[in-house]
């Protein structure tokens, strides 16, 4: 394929306006990008604007943004699909996760684009293959998945469908890196890629441990949030075991920690989400949140997150 | 039982001074208690100075330690176990993780001590009931596991055993918080307390995804530290995905994610350590280091804790 190259992207088409897309246009917006936008509900042009407005002192603080105000002279919107596709060397999809949806809209957006431009799914529930079934020019769709909000999490996760060219998953790797996220490639079709795996790995025995009465959703959360967690902000879980084995490093963790924790695997809960477990979730937040609304927890999540990344460094290393 | 109050205690015995001894004797003493501390090895006494010295400037720069010095005058080191049990309130227990070795220890200990003082075990891999069984005053015996290092991470897990006295549980509880420490009630006890059982349940997938060819380590580690390690950082499991609910919170969340979210935890791989996988690991995490010493990684992982305890106000919080 004979793609622009990477680095010299200078529009993107966003299709799709919720909060995931919106929070994509944020981000390639403060990169310095033209960025049309599209979503043929109603109102999704002032809840792109105020998105945008939003999130730009966040990304001017984690030092992704490069002007001091949102650059709104690159954004524009428009209902009308085809129209936003003009020019644009990449497409981001975000449209709800309906796969005949998906497949409809993608499969437009490939007649209308030309086949040497990448489009790029942000699905978090459905493989390329099955995406890319009612494309022409399939082999330039891949999975370019994010983590919530993507203008403030740097993660992507790059995947390719049986019918993408590689040289399109290089191509995606390198745009996200060109543009300040951290791309990974999930190198087989599974599902819920790799990061939700872990995500739901790690709630499935956060679900057990309060199911069973070991400990409260807020003991449970805080066994996380006060232990571990501060040091999966830092290095993954494997690095880590790694570092625990001191200068024997991981081959001197496996000798002395691998049979407890095979152990523990065993025993870990398979638990499922009765009506009775529900119950217990959702009374287990309620009391953790206290006196505190979602939108004072949101703004607490969000507060501490913009200072997390900011001390980490993490936006400014990849500009 | 007389317990004195948890928040009047002023001197604390470290029995074991190992890395796990000489972290909780930094922290203690960070806090404005005086600290004695013993262990049977030769050098120990140096390596504790040491430990203390190096661990200083981190407990002053999070807002745990008072003095800008590290407080020598308030530490003490003996050989002698009944030595540094004089006029202590709370013992702290961190020998090697070896049944017979800290049953005999604790019974040492229990005999020693008067029967209104608290005895803690660090241990992470033994249930508070079997460490009791040697004592004549087993209901004074918790466990307050900490997680490594213990004088920058806050979570401590106290567990009772089937002869601990509700009260004692309850004192330590009161303890740990007065110092500082974020501490969680494990009602039950399950192999790994809680914060093990969830670090094993991710690290269980991360290591099936990397045995399947689903990504390198580097891709698994990324998957979680530029993605959602950064939120677990912030808020545990189920309040993140309260989160995601939106207004709606845990319960849409549930109606939503739920039937995804169980039919991941289906697919979710039972890996084994065989030598192949444990090759695949060792190798991983070596070309992830790259050129990185050991030493090298320590050190970024430390500083990165330090910053982000800093900016989340993690040890002023509790002061």
């Amino acid at each position: 394929m004979t793609f622009p190259k990477p680095n010299e992207v200078t529009k993107v088409a966003v299709v799709g306006a919720g909060t995931i897309g919106a929070s994509w246009a944020a981000w390639f917006l403060g990169r310095g990008l033209t960025v049309a936008v599209t979503d043929p509900l109603h109102g999704r042009d002032q809840f792109l604007h105020d998105y945008v407005a939003k999130a730009w002192p966040a990304l001017v603080r984690i030092g992704a943004a490069r002007e001091a105000e949102p650059a709104f002279d690159r954004l524009s919107f428009s209902p009308e699909l085809e129209e936003v596709l003009d020019g644009a060397s990449v497409v981001q999809e975000n449209a709800l996760e309906r796969l005949d949806l998906k497949q409809s809209l993608l499969a437009r957006i490939d007649a209308a684009l030309p086949p040497d431009r990448l489009i790029a799914s942000s699905t978090s529930g459905f493989k390329a293959s099955e995406l890319q079934q009612t494309m022409a020019h399939p082999e330039r769709l891949v999975i370019g998945h994010p983590f919530n909000p993507p203008h403030l999490i740097p993660l992507v996760e790059v995947v390719g469908g049986e019918k993408t060219d590689p040289s399109a998953v290089a191509w995606a790797m390198e745009f996200y890196r060109a543009v300040g996220k951290h791309p990974i490639h999930v190198k087989k079709e599974v599902p819920a890629h790799i990061s939700n795996r872990l995500q739901a790995a790690l709630w499935r025995e956060a679900v057990h441990l309060v199911a069973e009465g070991v400990g409260t959703v807020e003991d449970v959360d805080a066994a996380i949030a006060y232990g571990p967690g501060l040091r999966w902000a830092l290095m993954g879980p494997h690095m880590i075991f790694h570092l625990a084995g001191g200068e024997g490093g991981m081959h001197h963790f496996l000798d002395h920690l691998g049979p407890p924790m095979e152990s523990w695997w065993k025993s870990l809960g398979q638990p499922s989400l009765t009506p009775e477990v529900n119950e217990a979730l959702v009374a287990g937040v309620e009391a953790e949140a206290g006196s505190r609304s979602m939108a004072d927890l949101a703004a607490e999540r969000d507060a501490r997150l913009i200072a997390l990344l900011d001390v980490l460094g993490l936006a400014r290393d990849k500009a």
